[in-house]
């Protein structure tokens, strides 16, 4: 594309940039910005340099935080003997809208995958077996994706940690609440099946 | 959502801001963000930075500009006794690279549309007319987009400028090159019929 504008041209470039984000978005976007009161774009661009200058990560779980210890894992009501292993801060903040997990976060910051480059040695592991050795953690949730790669983690998470006298868990696999059994995949079906649970008069609420 | 930190939840905010961008997709550009070497990030605040403040419109054609006047009117090569008409910057560039294009254009920056509350007075319209009084103008082409807003802007300017000597002429409604007839519309097709044009050899090239 020819732009008239090198101004332009470089806030067009610099939005595609962004993932899932073309040059014809970019350009409509752009173009929208130049449409709306100058203040937004400017608040926009003081809120993006803020982000990279004064974003922390909370030194215990590295979930993103505004301080040097996150709210989750500085607040005395919170269970710190359970551990839940996520990928990043948006299952973090998943987990916690549903106001029903009372204990701790680890955030890797990924899942092992080869494909992508990403080895053991990236993600935020031994800060977790530090964390195991000094703590008293008594159960570890692995809540990673359910994909080769997240099963991969969870069970190199596993290799590294079993020694350890702590109770491991995963979160269940199964039907989603309110889904279809007929549209369910065949792997889901029989992973709820295997992991059935006793039944009582609660759980069909 | 609950943001883990005010930091993140300011940055997101302002991404959503953008059309066709909601909260989800902001957190996962702004964890992009976070993710990559923070120059990049810093160099995109500061293209929008620049954006706003250096953007300038070519005072002849309101196109966006680096300078007064724009690239193409300040082109002695190019015909200024054609004028185009177009909504956006968007149009220009799309007829720039076609390449085949040498007359100058005049950007009215949108369409008449009572439904967003965009009448007359918010279009270059005045400057089109002063345009026509003022400079050599022998045609204008209206090159508006075929919907119900872009007609109704061609006729409102039409209907202004009529009693001037020139030209008038809009670009030809039919079947897209490459486009196969039976999946046209009922409208394109009549319209296709109707301004069919005598047939020369080199018109099916």
């Amino acid at each position: 594309m020819n732009y008239p504008s090198k101004v332009l041209e470089r806030a067009v470039e610099e939005m595609s940039n962004l993932p899932g984000i073309g040059k014809r978005t970019a350009l409509r976007l752009v173009l929208h910005m130049l449409n709306r009161p100058d203040t937004q774009t400017e608040n926009l661009a003081d809120a993006l340099q803020h982000l990279v200058r004064d974003i922390q990560y909370c030194e215990k779980c590295h979930t993103i935080s505004d301080a040097l210890v996150c709210q989750i894992c500085s607040n005395p009501l919170r269970d710190d003997s359970i551990v839940c292993v996520v990928e990043d801060v948006r299952d973090v903040m998943a987990i916690e809208n549903t106001g029903q997990y009372k204990g701790v976060f680890h955030v890797l910051g990924g899942r092992i995958s080869p494909m992508d480059g990403i080895g053991p040695g990236q993600l935020h592991i031994q800060s977790l077996v530090k964390r195991i050795e000094s703590e008293n953690i008594k159960e570890v949730i692995f809540a990673l994706s359910s994909t080769m790669e997240g099963d991969t983690t969870s069970f190199y998470l596993y290799k590294v940690l079993k020694n350890f006298d702590i109770q491991f868990s995963t979160i269940a696999r199964g039907i989603g609440v309110g889904d279809e059994l007929e549209y369910a995949d065949e792997a889901t079906l029989v992973r709820s099946l295997q992991n059935r649970i006793p039944y009582v008069e609660s759980s069909s609420k």
